[in-house]
């Protein structure tokens, strides 16, 4: 890595052999200008190399980083970044919606009586619940990866690269996860606030626009995927081998000795149990199509590309476990006495609602390798409906909880006090067609028109 | 209906107890303006009403019309034209995405070759070639329902209503389903192209923006799918008790008789059927917990309120069905001798995909009624990749043969010549960014401040 300067420092003139410009208008990143840059026939001094690494001696000798990975390190704190960034989009966008949820009244549930705040619809609870979790979920399992990035950070300034591959497959697979799901969701959001949710002044536009560049940057999110799905295959071969794992993928030692799952019981570790245990058989699965395909006489290479269907599934089966686990963990571990009674109560909420969820969501790859009964499939959808119905009281609350200030969300529909027809009046008499009664177009267009006898 | 005058004719001026203003700024809808109207102690001329079906007649009595649904014939036709035209915006997007992964290269698959084109990565096919076949898919069913439009309205005007319910529902859940999933399908399709899908002038926002309003206006989505799942209930009834269907509903005859599903073979009509015996298996539950809720007590309105999630899961199954036996007849009945061997095998292609990507699509739903082994279920993974394999060759050819004219697309990314970095450039230059080397601010702001010597 290395700077270069692009200008004269006294005219600003692009320097000879330098071609620079701004590549154009974005959606949704209306204030930030991206630059295109040419060099040709540039040299770039030696010592405006960032040499913490990799080097170059003043003889030209080049010498490699200590771990190649490290060239790279900066861009797994970035993910890391993005991660939570994103965990807090998503939470942003469930606030306003639900704020909203609480004030907008819509269609009467029995005739004749008044029409509830539509958040009383179950169809909304399932609109806004599962992204207030999700984000939640996100937040703790960000808050994670942030701690070992730092835990790897101290390991590397000792000289020991031992844990950088798992954190670099989980940073990536956190990141491509977390923003392709608060896209989606805050999408999802958007789209619960009915027609306002398309005005501007509601805000939520920005929001998910952020959160769709997101999925292109730092890391694209398929090929972040297919990294760790080539991971995950080496993954289960040292398993099947019975060489050691990274933590994050210890659960796939069980099924590469062939054992089974044992029976659901649908309590929350046998969840995150299920969970594990349909990701280590996707993983099996991409395994098994890589080694046909290379018994086929495809490199490696292409095997991996033939395989790349399966192989980001089991990627994205891989990270919804790390996300689920670390959910379970913080509910139900040590940290529970720090926490007041009626705190608990609405987290364990939260998680029963995430992964009733979320096994719902990867139901077929469950139902793949798992059997359930007709009662308990019956069962999952009951404690769906339930655990939204227990929340719906806390739900402002939840958001509140959030802690975000008003300018922040900067949103007609999702302000603390509520207020919500007030303030989109007031935004919308800024409009400037409102500032007269009559447009001059009238004057100079249509009455003209409408006199002319046409 | 009726219409209401608002301004003066002279002055244009609202007139007395009218307010009237612009609602604001709407995401991706900038050239319009919505108007909001408040009317206070305004009356109406009784001949201001549209008075085909219900009438006032002038001593002030109020004729109903002849059926009440007819008072939502104009929107049962505006929701068959956003199905058509939303089928439309995928298609469109679908050839901007598919004719730019032919332009972009990335990525080597085998070390020291070239880099691919990127419709080469298998994954990248994954993105484009089912939105193709869904955009395809739409446009039949689109067709199918503007017939059935034309053919009511033939029988409306003879005095005859007995298929009205059916369009009714039947245009209710196109529309929800054909913009749902152009919306999501839009956005995949814009992320397909990378950071150069955030690019305005790659005009992928515009369409997702256009597809993502259509799952409001309308009639919202989820609205209407609980319409349609409260249809879904009576026409299951009616199939217990042995009474007539309507011809799209017709599939749950057979379930409710108790009927199982028989065998999966995996051959087209079979895969249709199982999609409909999904669809049927969904409506049973949803029946089964209506009934237990009006069992307990709760009146029909807030047991449908808490059936809400099942019913508009049965709804989307009853639409797709819909769709893909409309796809099949489409590419295996009589027409197939009108049209050239290789369409038919294009088609033919097209169809498998839609039809195995369904299937993949809602195996949970199948997998919950209908058992497969583990080599079926392979068999369903192997099909795609195989059939992804044989679109490749003709993808471009086949959204050129969408036949949109480049000023319609007005896409740098999507245009027939393929030009992409051409346009890209010619299109960044025009930003006021780049008009000039030196951006004036660097004279007014930064240069004083760099010589500042803070
Ligand atoms: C771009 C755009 C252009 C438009 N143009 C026009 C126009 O020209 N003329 C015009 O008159 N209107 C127009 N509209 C308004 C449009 O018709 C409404 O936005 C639409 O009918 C949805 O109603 P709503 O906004 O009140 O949403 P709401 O009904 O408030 O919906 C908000 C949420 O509540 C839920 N909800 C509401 N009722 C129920 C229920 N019974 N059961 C379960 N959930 C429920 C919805 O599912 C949704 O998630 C436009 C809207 C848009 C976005
Ligand atoms: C809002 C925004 C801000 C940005 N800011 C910056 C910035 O400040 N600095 C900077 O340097 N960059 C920036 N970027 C650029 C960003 O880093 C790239 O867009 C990103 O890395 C993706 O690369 P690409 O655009 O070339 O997409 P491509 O790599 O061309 O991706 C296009 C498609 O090809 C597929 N594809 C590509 N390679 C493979 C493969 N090997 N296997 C399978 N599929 C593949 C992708 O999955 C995708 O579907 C920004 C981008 C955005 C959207």
């Amino acid at each position: 890595m290395f700077f270069v300067q692009l200008r004269d420092e006294e005219t600003h003139m692009p320097l000879p052999g330098i071609d620079i410009g701004e590549i154009g208008h974005k959606r949704g990143f209306y204030g930030v200008s991206n630059g295109f840059l040419g060099l040709k026939n540039v040299r770039i001094p030696r010592t405006n190399m960032l040499m913490r690494n990799a080097k170059v001696q003043p003889d030209g000798t080049f010498v490699k980083s200590p771990a190649s990975v490290l060239t790279y390190f900066t861009m797994v704190m970035m993910r890391c970044v993005v991660t939570r960034d994103n965990a807090t989009l998503l939470a942003m966008a469930a606030t306003i919606a639900t704020r909203y949820s609480a004030v907008r009244r819509q269609s009467p549930i029995n005739p004749n009586e008044r029409e509830p705040q539509i958040m009383d619809h179950v169809t909304q609870q399932l609109k806004l619940f599962p992204e207030i979790a999700n984000a939640i979920a996100y937040q703790l399992s960000a808050n994670k990866l942030w701690s070992l990035y730092h835990e790897t950070y101290v390991d590397i300034e000792r000289g020991d690269f031992t844990r950088l591959p798992e954190l670099h497959n989980l940073s990536c697979v956190m990141k491509a996860l977390c923003t392709a799901d608060c896209n989606v969701g805050a999408e999802r959001l958007r789209l619960a606030c009915g027609g306002h949710g398309y005005l501007t002044s509601a805000n939520m536009h920005l929001i998910v626009s952020s959160a769709a560049a997101a999925c292109s940057y730092e890391g694209e999110n398929t090929v972040l995927l297919l990294q760790v799905g080539r991971f995950l295959m080496k993954s289960w071969r040292a398993a099947t081998e019975g060489k050691p794992l990274t933590p994050t993928a210890s659960y796939l030692r069980g099924p590469a000795r062939g054992e089974t799952f044992g029976k659901w019981t649908g309590e929350w570790a046998n969840i995150v149990a299920a969970i594990e245990y349909a990701a280590a058989n996707k993983v099996r699965l991409a395994f098994e199509s890589m080694s046909q395909r290379l018994a086929q006489g495809q490199t490696e290479a292409e095997a991996a590309n033939g395989t790349g269907i399966e192989l980001t599934q089991a990627a994205e089966l891989h990270g919804r476990s790390f996300v689920a686990a670390t959910f379970l963990a913080y509910v139900t571990g040590p940290t529970v006495s720090e926490r007041s009674a009626a705190l608990n109560r609405v987290l364990e909420r939260l998680l029963e609602l995430y992964l009733v969820h979320t096994a719902l969501r990867h139901l077929s790859d469950i139902l793949q390798c798992i059997s359930l009964s007709d009662a308990e499939l019956r069962s999952l959808q009951t404690r769906l409906e339930s655990v939204l119905k227990k929340i719906r009281p806390d739900a402002v609350a939840i958001v509140d909880g959030f802690d975000f200030h008003d300018r922040c969300l900067s949103s007609a529909l999702g302000s603390y006090d509520g207020n919500v027809y007030e303030r989109l009046f007031d935004l919308a008499k800024q409009s400037p067609l409102n500032q007269e009664p009559v447009p001059k177009s009238f004057h100079k267009v249509l009455k003209p028109f409408l006199k002319s006898n046409l």
